[in-house]
């Protein structure tokens, strides 16, 4: 079955709004079964709506719609619709009674284009939105499903889940998707390829590998298609295991999780504490963490200590490392590390400094130049990083990168 | 000048990935003149693909394609782009010593699927791309601009700001575009409306105001498009001024820049210091900050006082107001902010503590209770939020606000 997905507006052509809404509504058709074929943004414009509709019918089953449904006048997705199906406008009392409700409760007037909401072409099924004034529309005609709705996306999370999905399940008789996902650290793509050749040869047709990397790590996806559900599970499972051998030093997690939040589960199982001590990337690694709930149980908290005198005086690093050896060398970051383990009274502690850039280059010591260290009870490691002269990603890299070696210190740890 | 994206990828269309890529790029083309007509996803499939390339062409000059240009197997976009043109693909000597340059960096030995990074479409232009292996190619045919681009976004946002939209500024007559942004602060975009009512009412055609709302700042945007370019300047300025001067209270910057940022420069301007005291935002005030180059001048650093301990060993929280009042409390707040503000000896210090959620709500405070302060020698001052119940959202919310406490704090300080 494939589905495809129109997004309607002008802000998403101009870039003022990022289309988040397509791949939480692609995610949700894949788990029942529904492939999408093609995801389209296109501008308030009839002419070019009505193009994107007739394209998406020579490709796809059903349609799923966003956006264009507010009450101002550059919102025409509805009328279009309404032509493009012959269809007439009329008033729905179900609907007119949802935006007369939302308004009372707002406790402000109506005015007529917010009556307008509630008309809605004569030939389809209205789908009452309870979170805001435009309807939700579903058509079939010429064979196919059309969907429309708000582009809001609460709203249209709230029908999808309630509606348009249950709805679809009922309609068509959809296959099974299965999909697994390996989170790998440490190790580049084209030779995880090499590494498991051999397995990705030996797939039958209906599952497929997919490589997914990003600043340092990559994301292994089988994914699998058929009727029996057990049958697809069992088959995938057993490559996924293949690969797990194969590639057993490099794997973070079985699940599809970011790295910090494999570490994250790790230590939690293992009742394991982590403290950081950050320069350079200045409280993103302490950002990334704090961003899953629950991460209390393992995280104790950390020092962000920018300029030298924090380092002195949180984390204890002398004065006279600083001075002799500087603040980004591999003394400052391993006392950092053990600063940060005595005084926040974890198991383990991270520590990172280097130079970000642009700016901040020394003649010895080249803009992307970055110190990280692990430090446990049983060990200090520390390791030299490379990075390339852009701020953004060498935060982001020397993050992963210090993510990575304590994941590995930790596979030893527990050993 | 018509423009079209096309991402290209099955991790899009099984909503794997948000595309983030395709708001970037269209905000950029916008920005110097050229419109985009449509963005498109489709899979990494050789037959979709074309039909995507054969669409786009038929309503726009400048096609932009980005992805699918991975070493592995299932990236099949350069082989599909030079079928498509009918060329053959040949070994280019500066993308392979560019190869080679990255994986000797990397200390990382070659395999053949990188080898064949370096191989182009024979009639392309080739564009090399520092940041990967995979180079950018610029297709001039069949009267219209073809540029294929990796997916990686900091890949694809280096080749685009460095070397493809000044090629096609050279290219191409494009009209001249002023924007004109002011980041406002501390009030809601329907307040912010009713305030220049009658200033946007005197805006002539050809210059347009758009409020651009996000967790608690707008950003007013006034964009006007001719060839004139003194004049337009000059014209945008005078209305950007008006409206400054009916709002001056809760301006925040006259530049594009996010608020951390007008803090940092209002901050260096004045020779003013700063801390923080994180600890529900776990480190991502600190994370804002120091994303930008030169931060060091006003940023000392600070504390992730995630849990009891660290409040009271770092900060000083006494471990009578912990338990009296809680961490999440003015009390504790204030404490946190003095704390800060001694320990690491700066001018100003921010601190936060709240409740994210989804877990820690207690009978008196429910999620999204969060309590901000700002302390100078001055004076402390703090403030409770309450929030929603999205963790993430809460984080940015509570950040936003901190940081708008902070700049109200500053402007007082300095008068």
């Amino acid at each position: 079955m494939q589905a495809e997905i129109i997004t309607i507006g002008d802000e998403l052509l101009i870039g003022q709004i990022i289309d988040t809404n397509s791949a939480w509504m692609a995610k949700q058709l894949n788990s029942i079964g529904v492939n999408v074929k093609q995801i389209t943004s296109v501008s308030d414009d009839a002419t070019h709506i009505v193009e994107a509709l007739n394209l998406a019918q020579t490709r796809a089953e059903i349609i799923l719609i966003t956006g264009g449904l507010g009450p101002t006048k550059d919102d025409i997705t509805k009328l279009t619709l309404a032509k493009y199906f012959n269809m007439e406008l009329v008033r729905d009392d179900e609907t007119l009674k949802n935006v007369e409700a939302i308004f009372s409760r707002l406790n402000r007037p109506m005015i007529e284009s917010n009556y307008k909401q509630a008309d809605v072409p004569d030939r389809c099924t209205v789908i009452q939105n309870k979170n805001g004034t435009a309807p939700c529309m579903w058509f079939n005609e010429k064979g196919k499903i059309f969907v429309s709705m708000p582009g809001v996306p609460f709203e249209m999370m709230y029908l999808m889940e309630e509606e348009i999905l249950p709805r679809i399940k009922k309609q068509f008789k959809l296959p099974f998707i299965y999909h697994k996902t390996i989170l790998t650290a440490n190790i580049g793509e084209s030779f995880l390829a090499l590494k498991i050749e051999k397995i990705e040869e030996s797939l039958p047709k209906h599952i497929k590998l997919a490589y997914l990397p990003k600043l340092g790590t990559v994301r292994l996806r089988l994914s699998a298609s058929g009727d029996d559900e057990q049958k697809l599970k069992t088959e995938v499972e057993h490559y996924a295991q293949s690969i797990i051998q194969e590639i057993n030093e490099f794997v973070a997690s079985e699940e599809d999780i970011p790295l910090e939040k494999a570490i994250l589960n790790f230590m939690a199982k293992e009742k394991l504490t982590l403290s950081t001590a950050e320069s350079c990337t200045g409280g993103y690694i302490g950002h990334l963490i704090t961003q899953h709930p629950g991460c209390s149980v393992v995280y104790a908290g950390g020092a962000i200590s920018y300029n030298y005198q924090l380092k002195e005086s949180i984390l204890g690093v002398k004065n006279e490392t600083l001075t002799t050896f500087g603040a980004v060398s591999q003394q400052t970051v391993e006392e950092m590390a053990k600063g940060a383990l005595a005084q926040f009274k974890t198991d383990f502690s991270i520590s990172i400094s280097g130079i970000a850039g642009p700016d901040g280059a020394t003649p010895d010591k080249a803009v992307g130049t970055v110190w990280i260290a692990v430090a446990s009870k049983k060990s200090t490691v520390s390791k030299l990083l490379q990075l390339g002269n852009k701020r953004t990603q060498n935060i982001e890299r020397a993050a992963t990168a210090a993510l990575t070696l304590l994941l590995n210190q930790l596979k030893d740890y527990v050993k």
